[in-house]
């Protein structure tokens, strides 16, 4: 086992992959920071101990809230795909050069992601920063087929 | 190969991820339970072979069904970080008493998450359990970056 | 490491995790391109130098868009749990012919399980599909559990 931690690349990996992980864990405090602040829950329980009257003011969506939430999402649908297959990636012995390339675009896009969503900055910004990370995890699973391909 | 698996801290953290995978692949059936109980679908093919007066009354969200779909999109948020980080602590070669109370901690609050979110019991039970959760990974995430670090 | 890309079953996972996350990664274009056909938009900044009525007009939910992520939800609702419990399932050392077995039903399940509905085929054919890849998770997390349990 010792021999995983020890192989470079796979160390890159892991520490990449914890901090993207911890990137997208971050949505979830910030979801709960704007369901206070803009007062949005979609919890009857969230907001006990108010007037009937408040309760239903308080039972809604807004639109801060669903962003981040989109954003979150979003983390979900590529960040988990790249941490599936950059395991898989650091596994196939590649340079440990090229394997910090594409896990440093990977979590520099996400980290562009996040500001460009969270933030509504114009597009293209949000839309490039996600079609990167995608190119990465697109490059490091035709490594991985390339090299390992039992059908 | 076999030495990952003859790794106790490992085969721990393979039965407990197994364990809350399982309990998150169980929201599933549970929707579809509240959703024919409740008479709420999303998809028209779902509820063919009805009247069209019958059908428009069936193609709808139902609070139940919403309230077990957000605790299962928590379970993605919270269960997978908790795998990916677990996995990648439990290959730093913790002490197997050290590893064991964060698996054990973590299972245990996502099982009491569900049953808060689903039961809709009062508050701070959900939030509570939700934040045991997200600490026992950011535990494990510190000890992994602090144990590898290759930027 | 080395060892790991050489043993037969885990290369097999390799390949077929690979394929149903990639499977799973081309929703979103897909869900893009539903979006840009559709006039389907949920940020503001996708939909900026129009008309302020236009904007009105392209900030909504669509059917067909609403498919799409259904379907990537869903996704990530089974695929996630395969790729966990399946990496976990190829270090128990299975054999060759079974896990090969497993894999290969799973991504056909979830290839039929997309055609099926972003397609509205009528039911059962989503049902079943649904059915047939959460089976050979749960047979595959029974392989675990009963090979390695440390509670």
């Amino acid at each position: 086992m010792a021999t995983l931690m020890e192989n470079e690349a796979f160390m890159a990996f892991t520490t990449y992959a914890t901090i993207v992980i911890l990137k997208m864990m971050l949505m979830a405090p910030m979801t709960g920071y704007f369901r206070f602040s803009r007062g949005a829950f979609s919890n009857e329980e969230d907001v006990s101990g108010k007037s009937a009257e408040e309760k239903k003011k308080l039972l809604r969506t807004h639109p801060d809230v669903e962003r981040v939430r989109r954003c979150h999402q979003n983390d979900l649908e590529n960040i988990i795909p790249f941490v599936v297959v950059g395991l898989l990636y650091a596994l196939t012995e590649p340079e440990l050069s090229t394997a910090l390339l594409h896990f440093r675009i990977f979590a520099g896009s996400r980290i562009c992601h996040t500001i460009a969503y969270v933030g509504a900055l114009p597009q293209p910004s949000r839309g490039l920063s996600w079609i990167v990370g995608m190119l990465v995890t697109f490059s490091m699973a035709y490594r991985v087929l390339s090299t390992v391909l039992l059908l």
